[in-house]
């Protein structure tokens, strides 16, 4: 019967896809850069008229929840409202509740794309444009499937609970108050969450996820004087605050990735021989995955200690400075106020306030001894503590099963490198089981230029989303 | 005669200047940013057009010389041309070489200007505008001061050359080489040069400016990867690009503005007791030099120590980075190919090539010391040494002449930090006096945010200019 079923859909999907595909164009167009206040309207835009209307048309109740303004933005910035929806309310069905975020990371042609970040470009089965896989392709997904129920009138075997923001991009700013908030209203009958908002850990074999890093991201505001300098002019007397700068990046973090700020390794969870031996099984070849990022040569050799430093040690990245020259050409500035931006990747057992602190005190420490008379902060703009999951529970096995369904094989038990704090929130406030199922392919290239979604990964990602609806209501009745 | 010559020229000045400062809002008003490539048609614009129009109408014959394309540019950006123009040649009198820039540097209101850069707002007898002081406000000075005399039919005691580039603030590319090949043609005849294209030391006591710091300017690119990587995903297996700039970035220099290259201050001219004692006189107060930019504590204590520091050693900036985030707010990508750009201001005896090579040297160096698989490539956009004239010879004499007929009292002798490398061009090719006639204020912000240029230095300016030209030719009859 169930099989039958899935049979029916899939094909309705596989006929749609072009329709899908369209769709997903419209999505892309709107550019719902939560990090950029200029782009603000758009984000709201994409929640309150897109996100809520297709929801909407789909059946769904649908309330918009304000979140008010923008911490530490002047002037005020408001943040775009989350949608709490509901589509079905039959006691005798099991309720998921269904997350993704309708924002993006920023893109600009001038970055390096080979297409217009925003105007959704299929070359070869590969559709570019910035949020195609992050996360907007994964949403539409869920849409897709229930229309298919709808347009074929079958019942969906679930009540879902859908919750859907507009700053996962940007720290999910306010997010985590409202679902805790909503801990025994919205979110009280809520029996599994899903996610697909994460990617396959290579390009063929498809994976649930039971685990994430979690983040915190840095703002060091270094001060020299009250407007930009001629370094002609005035270089050689001046403590330049790109200097000082410059000292504090380079005593966080060696080439190779090593962590130097005082006792932050202290309370990650030790690598135990049983853990160590989950890596072995997983479809990961370094190889690959080197051409993939276009390296030459890893900070690891063994895939187990790839995989390892990707999902389970902490990591430091620095991704820019605001406020120093970053155009194109020669310009002969001493920056005056430059703001370094640097996150660390969290894992169990690290808390952010203990990360935050660690970090205050260390950069505290470097600046003080170069003597510079300039004034340093820092501070956070997010903090998420890392999570792991059970792949076992009944979630899960929905899942892995629903992947055994559509792609006949195994799916990989992976964990990810990157964070999506809400799944913490979420087991914390439904006390149920989280699950991330992805879609996208491991070279879907998220955050970075010509970010893609491969149209076969959407179909199946369909495929996959509407198995695992099948699955969880069948595992659950039992 | 000449005395009686001068009051009715600055009378004419005086009552002209509404009309020069409308002029000068005209001349700002065009972007001609030679370092961004978008405003190369208008830094073009600026020379070909509006700087060509404005010679020939004050009778000079105007030839436009073209440069070809800027090497290194894809696709190829065309150089904006030359201006060599002349203005009388009577064999009775002495040929004055003046030179000047047409462009500016990068301004955005967003980098922190009050006003629009580009539209010339006045407020409180302070002229704003990117361009105001570097260099627009002194190329029009000449003009007006040439319009006066023909105004008034006055004879101009010199003949004049003129020599007007719009690459000066991306180093001059091309100028060198048309100049020296105009060595036996153009500049044949000339008997001195003057450039305004620089400040006072302080805001009250006016300077002619006998040396000039060179210039090097870096630009550091590492590679790590095919494309930007998302943190989360890739952080921890990465040598991340921003990682090792920022080591090399920090084994440049201390935050007291000491230089780490090893050898780079060998050949550095000692300071010997005799040049100790010259800057013993200078107007020049250490704590409102402080003020003005705005800094708690100087990396040096003494007035002596201060102006040596900006004047005769060398001194290395950290400008920015292109290619890594520098918006405002969090984005967690690992910038796969970053330009870090500095450069160090040069001093005699330093030779850039030489500059170049123990650069290049060093960070190869102190790169290959962190392991790191990441390719570094070391380049100079520009290099230029330092530039030291005789402030005792006929043309600065003339020069002293002048600002104390004006203003009634003994310019500073002074020296300046910046670089403008084809000072020392115009000396090897007419083999004669290069002398600098700053009319700006040290607070006028070149380079900076709120550039501007206030309406009394403007004024004074063309009056100094202008009892220039008697006293050189007075001087040089004897």
């Amino acid at each position: 019967m169930s099989a039958k079923k899935l049979d029916q859909i899939n094909d309705h999907l596989t006929a749609n896809i072009d329709k899908y595909v369209k769709e997903l164009g419209n999505a892309v167009g709107i550019k719902s850069v939560s990090g950029d206040p200029q782009y603000r309207e758009e984000t709201r835009r994409m929640v309150a008229e897109y996100g809520k209307n297709e929801l909407e048309r789909l059946g769904a109740t649908v309330e918009l929840r304000e979140l008010g303004t923008e911490p530490g933005t002047n002037p005020p910035l408001q943040l775009p409202p989350v949608i709490l929806a509901q589509l079905g309310n039959d006691p005798a069905k099991k309720t998921v509740c269904i997350y993704g975020h309708l924002d993006v990371q920023p893109a600009e042609k001038s970055d390096g794309w080979n297409t217009e970040p925003f105007v959704l470009t299929e070359i070869d089965g590969k559709m570019y444009g910035r949020g195609s896989t992050d996360d907007k392709g994964p949403v539409l997904a869920w849409f897709n499937v229930i229309e298919a129920y709808q347009k074929l009138n079958l019942d969906i075997p679930i009540n879902i609970k859908f919750c859907f923001e507009g700053m996962e991009e940007s720290g999910s700013v306010g997010l985590e108050e409202l679902v805790m908030s909503e801990k025994d209203k919205f979110f009280k009958d809520v029996d599994f969450t899903c996610i697909s908002d994460n990617y396959w850990l290579g390009q063929t074999t498809p994976c649930v996820t039971y685990g994430l890093r979690g983040i915190s991201y840095f703002l060091v505001e270094v001060k020299c004087a009250k407007q930009d300098l001629h370094s002609g002019v005035h270089g050689g007397v001046v403590h330049e605050a790109m200097t000082d700068l410059c000292h504090i990046f380079n005593s966080l973090v060696s080439s190779d990735g090593s962590i130097k700020i005082d006792h932050m390794n202290d309370d990650v969870k030790p690598l135990t021989p049983e853990e160590e031996a989950t890596y072995e099984p997983i479809d990961f070849d370094t190889e690959v995955y080197k051409q993939e990022l276009g390296v030459t040569q890893l900070a690891h050799n063994s895939k187990a200690k790839v995989l390892q430093h990707r999902w389970r040690f902490p990591s430091l990245s620095i991704h820019g400075v605001e406020g120093a020259f970053y155009g194109a050409g020669a310009k002969t500035v001493i920056p005056h106020n430059v703001i370094g931006k640097f996150s660390i990747r969290l894992v169990p057992n690290m808390d952010p306030n203990k990360v935050l602190k660690l970090v205050q005190d260390y950069i505290a420490k470097v600046h003080a001894a170069t003597g510079s008379p300039n004034t340093v902060s820092v501070t956070s703009i997010h903090g998420a503590p890392a999570w792991v999951g059970d792949f076992n529970d009944v979630n899960f096995t929905a899942g892995r099963n629903a992947v055994k369904r559509v792609f006949g094989r195994e799916a990989d038990l992976t964990r990810e490198g990157g964070s999506i704090p809400i799944t913490l929130t979420f087991e914390e406030a439904t006390g149920k089981s989280v699950m991330l199922l992805p879609i996208g392919s491991s070279d879907d290239a998220a955050h970075s230029q010509n970010e893609k979604l491969n149209r076969s990964n959407f179909l199946n990602g369909m495929k996959v989303l509407a198995a695992y609806f099948e699955e969880i209501a069948n595992l659950s009745k039992k």
